[in-house]
């Protein structure tokens, strides 16, 4: 299943970006372990709490913690030979980030969810295990901030919950969802787009 | 039902706040009304999952999400015209604080819940929104620190459950919790009450 | 049942040093019991939510947020006379990591789920509550930086695991496990022992 793959390159690419940001806070090596996990599969963890869609992935599949883990060590160890790979890294943060909402989606869906329940199960998915990650290493989260992330997730919702509501094939359905996302995301890294800023500065409260 | 439009006041009033304390950030607009739902619907949604309580509420009712996100947008709009709503502003908080601790009791009430947990339950409901949006605006959460707040909560609930205890009516129970509390919240913000703080300092950790 | 007594001197010692964490960032009374039951409470609570393992302790049995919320005001009654009392701290802290984390193995044994995920399970429960408070409190989370205190806990883990495949008596186990878990707590705080760090500079993202 194409998708599995898709899933295990995803969780591979969030745990070596989750390691990098764990080694920018000088974690030592079980932090970075443990933020990997977070990062790879607290979005996953969080969707399905919130719809109370039990055994966790996690739980059925344990093997998902050695992976991530694993991934995380093998960038702290090759940390200085990755600074080239800087675009690379992108790319796959990119598509884990579609294909974590495109799973979230498909997951609301099989639950039979209203359509707004399906689109935030997949922004769920998409976004909060980089959320998490950024609330362990004390910053503001980055997807709040800048870069479209959020609203990508939401965009390869919508095409990916819009084709499935016209009867297109569930893979082909999947795949332009996730490639036009995809699209969307670099041209916002290459082009420097940005959602518009509410700057409110009143100290009242 | 007039707790129903007390509760829709309730979140457009929490999602209005948040708007502006993601304003203070200089969020995008996805990062407010994401911030705007956690915050208003984050209170019930901790309570339900620590409870158990399937579905949570926005999963039942997702108009809610589009009624806070909503909110949140036009605060973003009309933010500069809000400055002089200040005292409004605060009066909603309050109300919104009362509402959502009354709610969270009633829902461990109905799940026949040990009293210690009912008044837990309305002092998650009406305080962890805002717990969350101080998390992910990387503030230490206010609630803890000034204000009464969690206080309010507190003897609103226990007024709530005392009179529920004492067979009054749950009108009556509920509008008497609900009057007093907010009455305790105004006067603590206008003569600036505050519990005793713990002061420590010694780093030997 | 001995556990019960060592699970209570475990979140009276958390519900401690939760308290002295709080003093420190000028929380009022309300904020001191509100961090010490999230702290002694919260691992157990995460655990439980994230297997499904309803209804959480507290809930069952409210009575511990009374005695977290008590052991928590006396300690800020009593901070300045506990100054002395450093070594007695740390030492109570260790045994509640070991205590937690063999709870947190056991009832993931009791669920019959994989060994990954009893491991995982009483990591959670010893280290989670912690996480919390440091994020409640805005530092960043000490476990991910320093102490082994992650890494005492899977070690201790693997001890309970291991002998109970052995078939090892459940006490014996038990008490070997966490014997050695707080002997390598201790030894990591007088040595200072530290894992290695991953240290990681280049602002890219």
């Amino acid at each position: 299943m194409v998708l599995l793959v898709l899933y295990l390159v995803a969780i591979t690419a969030e745990a070596m970006t989750a390691a990098l940001a764990a080694g920018r806070r000088d974690m030592d090596w079980v932090g970075v372990c443990i933020i990997a996990c977070v990062t790879a599969l607290g979005g996953g963890s969080v969707r399905d709490v919130l719809l109370g869609h039990y055994p966790l992935t996690w739980v059925l599949h344990p093997e998902y913690l050695w992976i991530t883990a694993g991934a995380a060590m093998l960038t702290a160890l090759a940390a200085p030979a990755m600074k080239r790979l800087h675009s690379l890294f992108l790319l796959l943060d990119a598509l884990g980030l579609v294909v974590f909402t495109v799973i979230g989606c498909q997951v609301a869906l099989q639950m039979e969810l209203p359509v707004t329940v399906v689109l935030v199960s997949g922004m769920i998915t998409g976004c909060a295990g980089g959320v998490l990650r950024d609330v362990l290493c004390n910053d503001i989260p980055l997807l709040l901030r800048k870069e479209l992330y959020a609203s990508v997730s939401v965009v390869t919702g919508i095409l990916f919950v819009g084709a499935r509501a016209l009867d297109v094939n569930p893979n082909i359905a999947m795949f332009v969802a996730m490639g036009l996302g995809l699209a969307m995301r670099i041209l916002a890294i290459r082009f420097d787009w940005q959602m518009p800023k509410f700057v409110y500065r009143d100290e009242w409260r």
